[in-house]
């Protein structure tokens, strides 16, 4: 903090957003006000730590996102990397930085997007830092979270004879980004497409991702999940990561991958591929991740009875190395690691 | 992370810094390279949070600050807050924008300064996120530590009957920091100055700041030891603070306070009140606080003993709201709030 002028706009920005009630239920001693915050974990657990920054003109411009979207997003994001450790998110910090000329509408709209999401899933903000910057707004986003012992789920502990599973449907994202980038007006002017409502469902994809704890919860306490991932970078990007960590091969079956209708009908219309989206689209937050195949059917049993769905979608493949698509004619076509590139 | 070219460029910047014995040995179990790092604290311990940004042309510019000062100090600022609360710094995520036409260089020596820093105080660097910005640099850096249950001190708990004290001599960073305004010409280019020694001690306060680990653990194992803040915007700012969440008042005795040689020197030469820079300069990083005073020299030889200082600079008056401050002639002062604006 480093004048006065700011110590007031925190207050502001942050004050009587999370009852104090909430902040001791959720293990808070000392929240926002000190020079720092003290918590305590349950017993027992382990700490999970994760950081996620978004960057105005890189991961959002006025033509994609709408300013409680911005927090929104950059919190989603960071509870989405605690998720896919199997872990609980707990704790947030945030640091963003404004240009000077930032109303301060936009500003509280950002941190009301911070505060709506961190709610969500019972996130305390403890702590952070506002700051002037040079030029663009960043949002950095800092959670941390708590798992029992020794049982957070890596990306390295894919093993021979698991199946690859995702817990929903990916590329709409990726497709939301896609149709803003293609009307290029400011997001929220344009809804005069025909289709509006099925676009309204990919933009909500990109704007207000879910992050997948309570399925990520589910995953930790089965005890046959191996190996979790978020998607953030794409599903090839993802099983790469898993492939490479574990040092197996993945198969993904086409027939397989759930695709949404809206994300069919945006592709149809503006002539692209779905499965890119899929592959190399990003930041749908679903997990993805590989368990024991023997289990599969009862996970996804208690996955439906929890309102979730459990999608397998390919399998480890203890013959080969990286990540391969089978298609539905039986071809076998090797896929790329290329992430998503933003813009 | 948004793009493979960042995996890439994170995994040169982070890699090998911190050998895997120096992780374990400090309770990480997973660092960097998956979605979340995973660590464990002590048995009994609380969690203590806290998160610091630094901004090109705000907090830094080629004038005051050169690459490897700039990641040193980020992250030594935000270890100062946990030293503020008498806890250890254990864990660090730091969330780094560069602009698109930063050199390699740049960011390699940002990344050298943050892990000098972290070594420094045995801060295990266990995620972050590296990403590229509109315009400017903005480095933040969150820092975990830990304190024993109920044993963190804040800057709430000053009484009556106690005195104040500092850790260090004040103003040095702000007077170094005048220092290199004026001369105007990139850091490192000035040392023509007839006195670069006093400059150079001046200006080391400003770069490279110690933020008071140690200090604050002797201060928190005393027992005897009441609030405590850490010198972020000048001592007439951190007593405010501390008077007005404890809701005493606090008299400074302006003979009591230390001034360095090399302030004393600087702000003759430049014409300005060495005061000026001790009460509404910042960031030296020394600690402010309040302790029993009947326990004062015993602490004080204590400090001695680790080769540290202890100051006693004043003392709470019950009577009165707000800082004052007592003159050599007798003559009480009101200090204002003000504290300090960067540039």
């Amino acid at each position: 903090m480093s004048s006065l002028d700011e110590f007031a706009l925190i207050h502001r920005l942050t004050q009587g957003k999370q009852s104090l009630a909430f902040q001791q239920a959720s293990g808070v001693e000392i929240g926002i006000g000190d020079d720092a915050a003290v918590a305590h974990l349950a017993p027992g657990s382990q700490l999970v730590m994760t950081c996620d920054t978004m960057t105005e003109q890189i991961h959002f411009k006025d033509i994609t996102m709408r300013n409680p979207d911005i927090g929104y997003k950059a919190m989603a994001a960071a509870v989405s990397d605690i998720a896919a450790m199997g872990a609980i998110p707990r704790y947030a910090l945030v640091a963003v930085s404004f240009p000077k000329e930032t109303s301060q509408t936009r500003m509280e709209e950002i941190y009301e997007g911070l505060y709506e999401c961190a709610n969500r899933w019972s996130v305390v903000i403890v702590g952070g830092d506002t700051t002037s910057s040079a030029g663009g707004i960043t949002v950095s986003v800092t959670v941390i979270g708590e798992v029992e012992a020794g049982k957070a789920l890596l990306r390295s502990a894919a093993k021979p004879g698991d199946v690859l599973f995702a817990t929903g449907e990916l590329g709409r994202s990726a497709a939301g980004l896609d149709f803003l980038l293609a009307q290029n007006v400011p997001n929220k002017q344009w809804n005069d497409d025909l289709n509006w409502k099925e676009r309204l469902s990919l933009i909500q994809a990109h704007c207000r991702p879910e992050p997948q704890v309570e399925a990520g919860q589910l995953l930790q306490k089965s005890g046959v999940c191996h190996a979790l991932n978020d998607v953030s970078d794409g599903l090839a990007s993802e099983a790469w990561e898993i492939a490479e960590a574990s040092d197996i091969g993945i198969d993904l079956i086409e027939d397989r991958i759930p695709i949404a209708d809206e994300l069919m009908s945006y592709a149809q219309q503006a002539g692209k591929d779905p499965l890119d989206f899929v592959l190399f689209g990003g930041e749908d937050y679903q997990l993805v991740g590989t368990m024991q195949a023997e289990h599969a059917i009862t996970l996804q049993m208690k996955f439906k009875e929890a309102g979730l769905t459990l999608h397998i979608i390919g399998y480890v493949n203890a013959e080969t190395k990286g990540v391969r698509l089978v298609q539905s004619s039986g071809y076998v076509l090797p896929i790329e690691k290329k992430g998503y590139n933003h813009f």
